[in-house]
């Protein structure tokens, strides 16, 4: 991001700059990677389509089937085709994301309740809603508005995901119990015990799907099966899992009541139903001229969240630990979902924007590619080497020059720092010019020393937006989903956002005794435990959440709901004004750090990790996934945590050598209390 | 045990000299206990009392309630009375168990079958049975047969221990499809509906019980809710559950059908359907003598598993780990169960016998009673020494003087030996005439330092089988716990038993490829991982399993399945002499060690555990139960595990250092071969 400046268009004008410059190798690296990139494709379009499914049955429920997972789908395939093609960081996914969901029901709920609207023109005011959005964005990307995200700290991050969280695990609920009732204006007089075959049958299938989607997360380090078994469930998982139980589903015995279980309800595309949408922008002036102007209010929250949601999407997806080579492209962006809500608009579909986790995934997937490709190459370049009985400064020179031609903007200085740890290995003393050592093993180091390298291109993002398009096309299959199995969906994604938000540890500490805290410092912890008093820690956590049930509070309310944003936008005054009033600056910075201010956590250390040294023996081209799930959470967020500060309060017992310990520790951790 | 020996009733009298020698002090340790004993009598009794009325159900389903759940809670409780009071080994704990629960179904089986002797005869056949056991289990306490125990070797006992898994998963198995089915004799005209609601809710509640129960086992070392609510979980977790649910099966909306869910049923004690199994007695020359004769067969069945398990259950109370002061009774019991299981007999109730996991647990749970004890009053003297100054050996010495004076058997020698860590934290250096050092902490340092002690004695297990025989009482409180919630019982008892089961760990062995090898290595392992080769580890457990199924298969067949504990005694022929044959005796003795040739484990080292010692810091009395829960199962076997090996193996990359580490690890890990 760059720094303020007020110049219009000054933001966007250097994105596009900087984007320009690489955009002929965006394609070049996708198509020099061969059928190799169909992996992370395949693996993010898995991640993008199952909750677009699953958002478009909760649209469809919501809007009275006015909009379906066709639609969803069909907004989702549009804006990834634009954004992989005009888009400035092809890194970031597009999506229908449950923003959108809440904002759409909130509109379709008021126009419904509006005779002049009514549910005719809900999707022509929708329309509206979209063009104000894209207005606004347009205003937000010309006045460089993407430098304000740094006003968006870490509490407003937090508190925007828990509630997200929150409102997917409400979402399964209501639609567990869903199943136990008629669907409204069905017919009534079904069987009560019809109910409760389905309901029962569908909490049964919720579960399941939620249990084992949560177990296969873990299947990457599990101790069975070969390696590509496990890759396959870990990387495919939820998908698995829900065909899976779709297909048991099917296994049910015959005598089992007809129509048991439910199953989605989502209008053929080429159907009537579906088609009349597409005609939306002919509709737009039959709405009254007053509610084209009350749609600026519902615009303007839509504009808030998906420029805070996008921005925040872009920005995980490029986190500092990828080491991306590329510029980043915030400004840019923002015009060009300004486009693409427009759009998705005027063909009465509701838009995307960019979503997370699958953003941070799709950069995480491509850093495994990358890293296959590079470790490959070296690994051949070292044996050949050692094989003609080269000195070692000479394999390291190869290697090294390898290394500078497949990562393109290395150059040899950088080249050398970033590889010291390999060259140590190759060269453990003097000058080089005697023999590889004989512990050095090209398979085992090259593995645990080769930099964190993203094959950055738009060609998998291109590819998989086309697979999401495709999914169109199969809507007679996806119709066969019960679903009870999305529901379990919902309360998997509510469960799988949770970890590394640390709104939801301070919220666990909140329950944990004096005497047991203990074991949260033995454990991987946040280096605000330490450094910030628990007193702090709780006025500070209690104030969130009671802030978040504000908000969540809010949602409830049936018209006035669709303001709830405003309690997002209005933290950026609280945190500015009124925080600071109550807070020790030292622990607001511990505890609400923004990204870039964060104390840098433990990072294990490649050249004293004997861990990944020993298990690179067995290296398989999946091991570097494996590798790359120690240190980013299942979502492909990084993640931060200081190492265990145990041995330092071992040392409690001995006051001589702990004084020592302390003045050693003392750079990383500001303060040790009593009451440890 | 005593050697072989083969003079008649020469163990008896040996074990009742040696018990009567303490027979007042076990009652009097007990009084003396107060009110603290009533702790682990409320754990014994309902680790007890569930699963009686789990097997209870089960025995009522097979037998058509000829027996019920009145009848295995009145076995429990008469056989515990008089155990307790006249038995040999007062930690042992008897009850009814799963090899009388299929013994039972087989001789009601056969009974029905045969038109001489029909449902009518079945308990006055079963009575014969029993004298005929008890005839055999008297000869066997008369011969000493107690010695032979030692045959049955590690390899028998797996076999057995998963066999009772397999049983019970399948008997959670049937019993949930069941809830699928109307109930044998009753309404067939049972709608579908009914039956289809039932049944999945079944399923809800076996799977609710099963997970809720793995779970609360967790409870202890939980981060959440203060001490005295993590034991209650993890102590009553099992119970608290079947509570739990069966309370929430009346939570259920009043329009669900009828009689869902369907629950235990069970007569009540008092009816004349219960009354009329008192009166066996009189019928038992009512049974034709051809079949007083057959009622052999079964019973040599009986007394071999009776043998077997009751000398088993009483081996793992007293596990060495333990400590205990008083001799074992392993012939004297053998004599007394000869009783016990005349008197059920005559009574027309199924026998007991000493039962695997609540004996063990029954001593864990006395050990952690007599810690807190010990605990408590040499804190106490330590402080008081130190308020008086009195130099450190003073200190030491009043503080040795007081737990020999609580711990009887302890003299000076003994003391001075155990306690030796706790006086090297007292006396760092020097005779110790100086004063206490200041980072002498009592409250730290005794809880780390004491040796394990029980509380040995007989009024925890005289006043569980009274609370059992007042279980009977409450009858119609046990007919509302659903049938369902007691499947899911079953199915987390099968799984409950796994774990320590060395079988299980090498069936888990075969799955995983010799690229993940390294993983288990780095867990907690048994030290033939790394002294076995890998294909004769396989090997021995294809047999092994092979055998397990042909005894499992063996229990399907209808009639000759009575005789499928010969196989269990064939074992010891097979062991003796068609194993070693095979097999290298080095590989042998770790694959298959008896408990008392196994390799010594690691154990942690509370002199140099600092873990122990950190923790200490907030101990709590209920810390005890924590600490004993680390290094024993949730069963309350004692867990016997090698330290990761993973330290050696990091070296191997520096082949100086390993060869330092080999000659230092080599007492315990007798070779490393390749292939990790």
């Amino acid at each position: 991001m760059t720094g303020p400046n007020k110049a219009p268009f000054r933001g966007v004008a250097e994105d596009v700059k900087g984007r320009a410059a690489c955009y002929k190798q965006d394609w070049n690296d996708g198509f020099r990677s061969g059928l190799r990139i169909l992996a992370p494709t395949l693996y993010i379009f898995f991640a993008s389509a199952v909750p677009v499914i699953a958002f478009g049955e909760q649209l469809s429920k919501d809007t009275d089937g006015a909009l379906t997972t066709v639609e969803t789908l069909a907004s989702t395939a549009i804006c990834g085709i634009i954004h992989s093609i005009i888009g400035g960081q092809p890194l970031l996914i597009m999506g229908v994301a449950e923003p959108t969901i809440i904002m759409y029901t909130y509109i379709y709920n008021f126009a419904k309740s509006q005779p002049n609207l009514g549910e005719k023109m809900f999707l022509p005011w929708a329309g509206w809603v979209c063009i104000w959005t894209a207005v606004m964005l347009f205003l937000m990307a010309m006045f460089n508005a993407a430098v304000i995200l740094n006003k968006f700290t870490r509490f407003a991050g937090e508190l925007f995901g828990m509630l997200i969280t929150i409102l997917f695990m409400q979402e399964a609920i209501k639609g567990m119990l869903g199943e136990f009732k008629a669907p409204e204006g069905k017919d009534q007089s079904l069987q009560l015990q019809w109910l409760y075959v389905n309901g029962l049958l569908g909490v049964i299938f919720s579960m399941g799907v939620l249990y084992t989607s949560l177990a296969s997360r873990d299947a990457r380090s599990s101790l069975y099966g070969t390696g590509w078994q496990r890759s396959l469930i870990a990387d495919y998982g939820v998908p698995l899992m829900v065909i899976l139980w779709t297909a048991l589903s099917y296994t049910l015995p015959s005598t089992i009541p007809s129509g048991v279980p439910r199953r989605l309800f989502t209008p053929l595309p080429w159907e009537a139903k579906s088609l009349q949408h597409w005609t939306v922008a002919k509709d737009l002036f039959s709405v009254p001229p007053a509610y084209i102007l009350l749609a600026i209010v519902p615009a303007t929250m839509v504009a808030g969240l998906y420029f805070f949601d996008h921005s925040v999407a872009s920005q995980m997806a490029q986190q500092k630990e990828f080491n991306l080579k590329n510029p980043s492209a915030y400004h840019y962006d923002i015009l060009v979902l300004s486009f693409t809500t427009l759009i998705c608009g005027l063909l009465g579909i509701p838009p995307s924007n960019g979503v997370l986790p699958q953003s941070p995934m799709h950069t995480r997937s491509l850093a495994v590619l990358k890293r296959q490709l590079l470790r490959k190459k070296m690994v051949q370049t070292a044996k050949e080497g050692m094989m003609k009985n080269d000195t070692s400064s000479e394999v390291y020179g190869k290697m090294q020059d390898v290394f500078i031609k497949m990562d393109k903007g290395s150059n040899s200085i950088s080249a050398n720092n970033e590889l010291k740890d390999l060259k140590d290995a190759i060269i453990p003393e003097g000058d080089g010019a005697g023999k590889v050592p004989e512990v050095f093993d090209p398979d085992k180091h090259v593995d645990a020393y080769l930099p964190v390298r993203v094959n950055e291109q738009r060609v998998s993002n291109l590819l998989q937006s086309l697979l999401v398009a495709g999914c169109i096309g199969i809507t007679p299959i996806i119709q066969r989903i019960p679903t009870s199995v999305l529901w379990g969906y919902f309360a998997y994604m509510s469960i799988d956002s949770v970890p590394g938000n640390q709104f939801w540890e301070r919220i666990q500490l909140l329950f944990i005794t004096p005497q047991r805290r203990y074991k949260v410092l033995e454990g991987a912890h946040a280096s605000f435990v330490e450094s910030v008093p628990f007193n702090t820690i709780y006025a500070f956590t209690l104030f969130q959440l009671f802030y978040l049930l504000l908000v969540f509070g809010m949602t409830w309310i049936p018209m006035a709901g669709i303001l709830f944003p405003l309690l997002f936008f209005f933290l950026i005054v609280i945190r500015q004004h009124f925080i600071p009033n109550y807070f020790n600056p030292c622990h607001l910075r511990e505890l609400d750090a923004a990204e870039y201010e964060e104390l840098e956590g433990f990072t294990p250390d490649p050249s004293t990790g004997d861990d990944e040294s020993v298990r690179s023996r067995d290296a398989q081209p999946e091991y570097a996934s494996e590798i790359l799930d120690e240190f980013t959470t299942h979502r492909g967020e990084l993640k931060r945590r200081n190492s265990s500060f145990r041995d330092g309060r071992l040392l409690q017992l001995n006051s001589v050598k702990m004084t020592r310990e302390l003045s050693r520790t003392a750079s990383r951790v500001p303060a040790i209390r009593e009451g440890y």
